[in-house]
């Protein structure tokens, strides 16, 4: 076997100190998010009862660095900086002269990306007095990482999670109690929201949708209670930039900077978080590198949704962003990547790729767990099935480098370990998964039934 | 909060290029197997139906230090090095003068340190032209690690996992079928030794002896095969010192060499591999450091067993070993930490505690799990049920040092994450889980069992 270095760790020193808001580099400027009452743009006032002043303060901000508190800098040298590592097992298995690496999230606390926002905003909103969070939660990574940064803060963590996942994925829900937090699974009886889902449908699945009506109706009606989301909104996606700043440094250390970055899609903030350094790289007209996110067929928003105002939720108690949606009622089937099913996307996201800035495509879950199979078998470490979306697409990249007999390097984000789902991997295996291709007319109809806004 | 480094992580170049072999360094040798047939000194002969030449070699070296292959070393660099992390979430819940630092082992791909000889074994048998690997497991954490070695070197893999275990851990099956092993529940029809167990008592919860009588019976039944085992032996010892070796340099850089190392025993390996290259120091005169081993009060092999000849299994199939035993037909409660489970402990580790070398201290497992929960909550890391006893341990000598008034350094072997331990969690924070302090009698009649040798 020939020398490479594996892997690439930065000194804790060189951890970034800032986040980066891409807000200030996009060549127009996105859309405001509506008051649904007025159709006037809302103001902080709008998101106040539900989000603390400084959290507010980051989601309307146009500064281009937001410098990183040391506290949560301290707490992030728990896990960071997160291991670039080359591929090198998976190259050899597709004998590509493509350079394949990987951003390596799954050492966090929770096991993926999410403990970067999670923490900081168990900061800010213990900051500014709160006393106690509700969330939602899908595949429960994120709802297991907000129950480890309010354990570390002193905060109560109440988290919602999707029905269809609360049951696929029962160590989530241990990990989370084991940090201190209230799980219940979603739709419940504990809000008007949930309520409301169960009297139409009882065998209801649930869906990140509905989960965050039930938790922002928890919030707002709990006193000291604040609403923590988990994706989506600006300050998340803020917060994961530290992923691509460390992934820049990183690839100069390698001395491979990407050709095409990739990374799977629910609300976007990993997504952001990596690709976001490098499309500034790219706007100040230094560099080309192609960034490419990857969805699940059975809830395509970019590559079938339209760019349209939207709710955040299924109840409609959000702001109107405008984003890729596929409609807030629109109703994923219960595949296996519990976190990428969301009805929209990211309001960043969507306009960079409205403005022709980024790709995306859609896979299907079976071929999403053969890629996840190869590459536990090769480099050896179980990916989550939102990961995996990315590495079959890398995959795909690695082989069309082939095929031209180009030597790309290619950069995908792998955002968490997949030890908590292997009961997925179980259906796999025993041949139990099935592809979903939502149809075409059910995205059409709940699309029809958007709020027209523009 | 004050500035302190939190992760001591080494540049590849760094990672130690050989194992160390504690046998080249001991006061006295240790005292050699015997075949159970003639009570003479077993030899490399009695010893090759189960393992190839290579391992068979190394099992009864003298030579101090062995040179780690470049094959494996390519491999290690996957995971390792591993990270020493400073633990001052815990070390602040605490209010300790104490500092407490931890090698992690988790980030291997089978998520504890079984890794580091699965790979060496699978490399050597491969070397000796062995196409298939039987073995036990207990938790499941050896089996993964081995089912992912053989993968990466094309080798056949056959798993008896303790029945126990088996229903307890589902996660632990489905991972090691990804990486494509056949795993059954031990004892099991496969096997006479399994028959014969079953045949006395249907609903046996099994253990690691009647596992090792399966796997060692079903290797010399199939042509092409070998045995592995997980721990116990010496050259799994010898595998395990890379974290030893590699924690030396780390505690350098952390300018804090440890005045304790704490390390749960089940058969000992884990412990020897941290323990043993800091026991050459404190052998060459050099330091003092304290080495401390801890076991569950369910198998209390070094506080309670004698120090006699005994067979490694249930069946007798083994040469017989100078160790501290149980007995070879002791059956441990059910508990979770199932890696512990095991009648016996590592020849090696047996002598260096009847020389008086190390200590030992056994505990009970539901104040492993509160300690588990304490250092999940502090340190955002789910510990395996089998490292926690360390952490219990580690928590003690940290309060001890607090009521002396003094700032020691102590050292503790995370062997392994718990991701797939939830489930006891789950009966953990559910208060179901029940302490076993095994019966003086039971233990003294297993014991008045075993061959007479001495």
């Amino acid at each position: 076997m020939s020398e490479y270095k594996k892997k690439f760790v930065l000194d804790e020193e060189r951890i970034p100190k800032a986040w980066y808001n891409i807000v200030a580099d996009l060549p127009t400027p996105p859309s405001p998010p509506l008051n649904p009452a007025t159709l006037q743009p809302a103001g902080p006032d709008d998101l106040a009862p539900i989000f603390p002043p400084s959290i507010i303060a980051q989601e309307v901000s146009a500064e281009r660095y937001i410098e990183i508190p040391e506290e949560i800098h301290q707490i992030y040298r728990m896990w960071r900086p997160s291991p670039l590592i080359r591929a090198t097992g998976l190259e050899k298995a597709l004998d590509t002269p493509a350079k394949i690496f990987f951003k390596y999230e799954g050492v966090s606390p929770a096991g993926s990306h999410k403990s970067n926002t999670a923490v900081a905003q168990a900061y800010y909103n213990k900051l500014d007095g709160t006393t106690r969070l509700a969330t939602e939660t899908g595949a429960g990574q994120w709802g297991s990482a907000l129950s480890m940064a309010c354990q570390m803060f002193g905060l109560e963590c109440m988290v919602y999670m999707v029905k269809v996942s609360y049951h696929q994925k029962p160590y989530r829900r241990s990990m989370m109690q084991l940090w201190g937090a209230n799980v219940i699974p979603s739709p419940s009886d504990q809000t008007n929201a949930g309520r409301a889902v169960l009297a139409e449908d009882p065998e209801s699945l649930g869906s990140l949708g509905i989960a965050i009506s039930e938790a922002v109706e928890d919030a707002v009606t709990h006193p000291g209670s604040k609403y923590s989301l988990g994706s989506v909104t600006n300050h998340v996606l803020l917060h994961q930039t530290i992923i691509g700043e460390e992934a820049l440094l990183q690839c100069q250390d390698a001395d491979a900077y990407p050709d095409v970055i990739v990374g799977c899609v629910g609300g976007g903030s990993s997504f952001a978080g990596i690709a976001f350094p490098f499309l500034r790289e790219n706007l100040a007209g230094k560099t080309n590198t192609r960034l490419l996110a990857v969805e699940p067929t059975a809830c395509p928003t970019l590559t079938k949704g339209k760019f349209v105002y939207d709710f955040g939720d299924e109840a409609q108690s959000t702001p109107l962003f405008k984003m890729y949606s596929l409609g807030h009622d629109f109703m994923p089937a219960g595949i296996h990547a519990g976190g990428l099913r969301y009805h929209a996307m990211a309001p960043l996201i969507s306009h960079a790729y409205d403005l022709g800035l980024m790709e995306a495509v859609a896979v299907p879950q079976t071929k999403v767990f053969a890629a996840a199979q190869l590459f536990a078998q090769t480099e050896g470490i179980v990916p989550a099935p939102e990961s995996a979306h990315a590495i079959l697409t890398t995959i795909d990249e690695a082989l069309a480098a082939k095929e031209a007999g180009e030597s790309r390097n290619i950069l995908f984000n792998l955002t968490g370990h997949g030890f908590l789902d292997l009961g997925a991997y179980d259906a796999y295996l025993s041949g139990k998964l099935e592809d979903y291709d939502h149809p075409e007319e059910a995205i059409a109809a709940s699309i029809a039934r958007l709020p027209k806004v523009d």
